[in-house]
């Protein structure tokens, strides 16, 4: 397809398709003589993912590079590419505090989870647990270990069939899924709360 | 006490109190004689019920007052006071899809919750559904189920205890455990992600 089919079929402008591939976020198409080029369904579906990279996830265009050289290297599984796509998108946290990264760390291992007890999103745990004790209404241990096990249960269903998706929409997938599914489950913790509620209530 | 001790114990600016003092968020103090005014600590824990309502859950005095009359009001029970408390915080949303709506009203009544299916919750539901649908990466039926199961088990850990404390204290964790728990989820449910990732990478 010509640049202009392109640009109809993905919803992306023709000066932003352009400004992509300036960027090197897209390969160029089939040059076709005096500066035509063809473009084919993979040009569509790497639209897709920068689409949902920059505007779903926010992510600045050097780490949306850094998630397409994961998607683009074979050597890195599916798994391993959206593990990436997940970290880019992680905000950097202050350093947490020793003895919330202990609890997080504890709940994570009491979970049997095999994750990175200092990486990003462990981090992240710890520093929201900080904000909690400096607003002097702290988590508990038990309702730590709930919010693992809720979130273990939530992230099963995320994950659930992405691994059947090919490279390039598994990450998509993994970045819109992440980001879009939050206020969905924020606002059914809202909800719980209020069938909780009514019932305590009643 | 004295308006200073009370802001010291209290961490709030005099201005600040006056200025909460002048819009009815705190009663006034009992009089003793020449402009002055003794505090107690029904006037502490007030503070901090309005501190953690205007802070962390960010409301705008109108919502304060109408969360405060709750607590203030006897014939409503804590866990009602606390539901109002939760309706202030909850994003008002544009009209959520028909489709969306009934999606969240059976997954709700699947559940077995006893809550309204078109109050400001469910439509929160249902317009993050509704942003899935409009970025092309849907949450399935079974997935919807899974995030119902998993803010139930949050939701449960939210509120236990909760009811022993205080009308006042119960509101402040409401609102306070709410907000501040959020970034608890997320971070803990993108640690799953990478949890469950590194499995099928194994």
């Amino acid at each position: 397809m010509w640049l202009g089919e392109l640009s109809e079929r993905s919803g992306v402008s023709i000066p932003t398709i352009k400004y992509y591939r300036r960027e090197g976020l897209l390969p160029p198409g089939e040059a076709v003589g005096a500066g035509r080029a063809q473009y084919g369904e993979r040009h569509l579906a790497r639209l897709r993912l920068v689409r949902s990279l920059v505007g779903v996830g926010r992510l600045p265009i050097a780490r949306v590079r850094e998630v397409l050289a994961a998607v683009d290297d074979d050597s890195v599984t599916v798994a391993a590419a959206m593990g990436s796509a997940h970290h880019q998108l992680s905000p950097v946290v202050d350093e947490p505090s020793e003895r919330s990264s202990q609890r997080v760390a504890r709940a994570i291992r009491a979970a049997g989870w095999d994750v990175e007890t200092d990486g990003p999103h462990a981090r992240a745990v710890a520093a929201a647990l900080d904000g909690m004790d400096a607003a002097e209404s702290p988590m508990t241990d038990e309702a730590l270990a709930a919010y693992v096990e809720g979130a273990a249960v939530v992230g099963r269903a995320d994950l659930a069939g992405v691994a059947d998706l090919g490279r390039e929409r598994a990450v998509e997938r993994a970045v819109t899924g992440t980001v879009l599914g939050e206020p969905v489950l924020l606002a059914l913790r809202r909800l719980a709360h209020e069938e909780l509620s009514r019932r305590t209530r009643g």
